[in-house]
């Protein structure tokens, strides 16, 4: 009998597989990218739900008390947790992964960081790829979950089926971000620490900006659209979390009514594809000027002020192009 | 005699020359990027003085009061505004715009708004041209001002010789994203609002985030790296705005007798040519999958999950470079 491949045990379920698998990807393996090609018929399964918010309002409270709710109910649960790059914020991240500490000996719960090296963007890819190894591996429901208050963070969860932004009372400049559409309605708002004396001044704010953003719809757009529930939650207690599973219910079952889920995944496959194909070209562009020493000469020109950015920039793409290179 | 060219009179800092050249730039007219390389050896003169932070903390009028405060000193003022792109924002812009208003009429400054359509990545390519034209046009002062809390929004400022971050009481989401380090430490500090009872408590915060931010240097790099200042203003009444002035000299000054003026322009304009080409190489990318049946039959599979997403940025990768064509 030959051993199972890692696919193999991946699709099984294995915890050590999917460990593996996940670092693979996350250090841009040329194994890790075939092996999520071989998987990849066995993922669209797997309810993602993406988490975003500042940092400090307890995301990994309510990712845990989530995860509690959800293994009670018999599902698997996946949980990817994008670190932020900064050297000073082990603290932090500690913290949270005690949080989440008391579903490490459940072997229904998987539970991964992925620190982001360098660009977003190729963070935003491999979590990606390794949302869809979870999604292989048979975990039913499989949260993301970033840190951060722009529209970068969202984009890192844009390939979610639903979106949750995490706020809790004091978050004004998330709220003024909503506001002045810095960052984009999402689809569930959670007040978490909602013990807190100004969380219903928060919530009135948040219904203010709600209906600021039904302002330029029609009447029809807004009947038929879904209406952003605002769920309260103390997740150290476990408060409010039974509401927000409904909520999430919900929200799956209206974009399943309204083909949404389809066209949602549609358009998050369309634009993770072209991510992928620019990063690569950018990192291939990136390696070639390395060792490039006519980009060198482009680049001294630009500093001392006789050749200006953007002609650099062409020049550059037109010797890659003459070089019949693949510049992807 | 002939006309002069808009080149010509942009150089002689007339006005009307200076929108007509942004305008271009902002439509990413070929004329734009021809003028840009035409005047581009006239810049790096300017002082360029990138303001990020949270919507709402008051950075028009911060930048309305330095305004007068730089033209009080004989200084010409070019003013670049980032606006998000939310349909539902026009209100917020439109108060920030009569905040700035009185200076409408002062031929020494020049205030601009750019808006952000689409991607982050090409407005931020947009507003590095714009800012090089004011630069050409004799503006000594270059203020550029983005709304946001996250790092996209400081990447937009990144060619700015230094970077402000305006908080006000209560942006308690800011001060946890530079604590998480999800945001970078900027060079200068401003809480705006000072009139505020909880500004000391926050000013104290800031201060710990800093401290936090030296632990992983050695003591020779604290000593000889400058020590952000932290400035209270109220800008409505002009409080605070000499202490930023200087705050904002000594910077500069400090950078420049580390050499480490020479040294961010030189990274800044490295990225940026890159930054120009990655853009260009998407833009590209894109046009040609519009008209893709190739394209649209990837994609189909991918939906179909008989085909994974960076499988099909790779086959997209090597049919561009077969087609021999110029990615960028």
């Amino acid at each position: 009998m030959t051993e199972p491949s890692l696919a193999q045990r991946l699709l099984n379920g294995d915890r050590r597989a999917l460990a593996r698998a996940i670092t693979l990807v996350e250090d841009n393996r040329p194994e890790g990218w075939d092996l999520v090609r071989e998987v990849y018929p066995h993922t669209g399964r797997a309810e993602v739900v993406g988490f975003t918010g500042p940092p400090g309002v307890g995301k990994s409270t309510l990712i845990g008390a989530l995860t509690k709710a959800r293994r009670q109910a018999g599902r698997t649960v996946g949980v990817l947790s994008i670190d932020p790059s900064s050297p000073f914020t082990h603290g932090a991240l500690l913290g949270d992964r005690i949080r989440l500490s008391e579903h490490f000996l459940d072997q229904g719960v998987f539970i991964r960081s992925m620190a982001n090296r360098g660009a977003l963007g190729g963070l935003s890819e491999a979590a990606l790829q390794a949302a869809l190894l979870l999604d292989a591996a048979g975990r039913q429901d499989v949260f993301v979950e970033t840190v951060g208050v722009g529209q970068a963070e969202i984009d890192i969860i844009d390939h979610a089926d639903t979106i949750v932004l995490v706020l809790m009372p004091g978050s004004g400049d998330s709220i003024q971000a909503l506001k002045a559409g810095v960052m984009e309605i999402p689809d569930v708002i959670v007040v978490n620490k909602a013990d807190h004396p100004l969380t219903d001044t928060m919530i009135r704010e948040i219904r203010g900006v709600l209906s600021l953003a039904n302002v330029d719809r029609t009447a029809e757009e807004v009947r038929g659209s879904w209406r952003v529930p605002i769920i309260k939650t103390e997740a150290t207690l476990g408060h409010g979390i039974d509401e927000l599973v409904d909520s999430l219910r919900e929200h799956r079952a209206h974009i399943l009514a309204a083909g949404q889920l389809q066209e949602r995944r549609r358009r998050n496959l369309h634009n993770e594809v072209l991510a992928i194909a620019t990063a690569r070209m950018r990192r291939r562009l990136e390696q070639d000027l390395q060792k490039d020493d006519e980009f060198k000469r482009l680049l001294a020109e630009v500093v001392e002020r006789r050749l200006d950015p953007a002609s650099a920039a062409s020049t550059l793409l037109e010797r890659a192009a003459l070089r019949g290179q693949p510049v992807g």
